[in-house]
């Protein structure tokens, strides 16, 4: 009843998952995906995660733990919070809401188990200008193994953007034949705007200046 | 902000936690405790917790996490699954939520760090019967390492009972000076009686076998 050659995506609807989600199509035969609620403010986020979902012939699941956002208050789950626009010198911009990813994965791999499927794709980037501590290739590979002991299982979390930036996400998403679906339909500003977003958030201003630099990058390769 | 003479105990008012509780209570200035319900059949279990943590003057939190039990069916959260009263032969019983103890600790520990508190202690043990693959001790040393990592911080998981079977924790109840009250106001019966319990259960089997072992070896001390 294992199956290898299935995979479970944790996605978001966003640029970096939604290229994840293309990238594990293309590399296993049966995709699903799992998306988390935890109080986003932008509700808009699940459903544009669904119709992608849907769009791509997969099923999705959403999960609610909005519990999380009870327990650490941060800027992506609380109003009265004003967002950081820069990561402030000696800690985390208050946009990280500790030990989301490892909530995250721990609720994935519990849910993939029960479908009996062992690997699982995060769009997690050691590359990402914030430096999250749960986003770091050391921080998986250790709850890879934790995953493994508490369930005496052998889980596979994949990783496919953990050292690109976002210019090599581009890139990946147009080796995927997805740029102009990425490009046009996924969700990534902070403010809740899909597509080019509001840009002035830390994450437009992220996804802009990777896609200006992989275009440059493009054109020239194109001139040569 | 960060106390190092604080502790959250993860609580469940059975025998195990509540002896961790008063442990902690010998050696940490200021004890909190956090208790999760995730659809259990018995919910006495989470008004005794309360009640134990009242009359041992602890803050008490209890945590909602029953999205877990959705996600893998058990005998404990399920009535239409009959408890294995034996462990099964090549698995685990029926009475294993995978991956339980990963989801509690870790919203155990984003718990705690929001209180400024990085001690943590979690009555699990190797000893335990069962054998269940989150309660070795490799296992929570694991978690430990994965949480650091996660969330940049320095938490620390103590484990009392790692090596102790129940007479061992029967005797550690005694010296702590609460035998007594673990006696006759725990719930550890799988079926939901108090104290004593329903007697034929593996929970109940397995506590009166150590309460057994313990008093005999007790008596005969007392006798040399």
């Amino acid at each position: 009843m294992k199956h290898r050659n299935a995979v479970l995506v944790c996605f978001s609807g966003g640029q970096d998952s939604t290229t994840c989600l293309f990238w594990a199509k293309k590399y296993f035969e049966k995709v699903e995906t799992v998306c988390f609620t935890y109080g986003q403010k932008h509700s808009l986020e699940t459903e544009i995660a669904g119709k992608i979902a849907d769009d791509a012939n997969v099923p999705f699941q959403l999960l609610d733990i909005s519990l999380l956002s009870q327990l650490a208050p941060n800027s992506l789950t609380d109003f009265s919070i004003k967002m950081d626009n820069e990561k402030p010198e000696n800690s985390y911009p208050n946009t990280f809401v500790p030990g989301r990813n490892m909530i995250f994965l721990t609720f994935a791999a519990v849910l993939a188990r029960s479908k009996g499927i062992f690997d699982i794709v995060t769009g997690v980037s050691e590359a990402d200008y914030s430096g999250y501590p749960d986003c770091r290739d050391t921080f998986i590979r250790s709850l890879n193994v934790s995953l493994n002991l508490a369930m005496d299982e052998q889980f596979v979390i994949h990783t496919p953007l953990m050292n690109r930036d976002k210019s090599k996400v581009w890139q990946l998403a147009d080796e995927l034949g997805v740029f102009d679906l990425i490009r046009t339909q996924t969700l990534t500003c902070y403010n809740g705007i899909p597509a080019e977003g509001c840009g002035h958030c830390p994450a437009c201003k992220l996804r802009r200046q990777g896609l200006e630099t992989y275009l440059l990058g493009k054109n020239k390769n194109l001139l040569l």
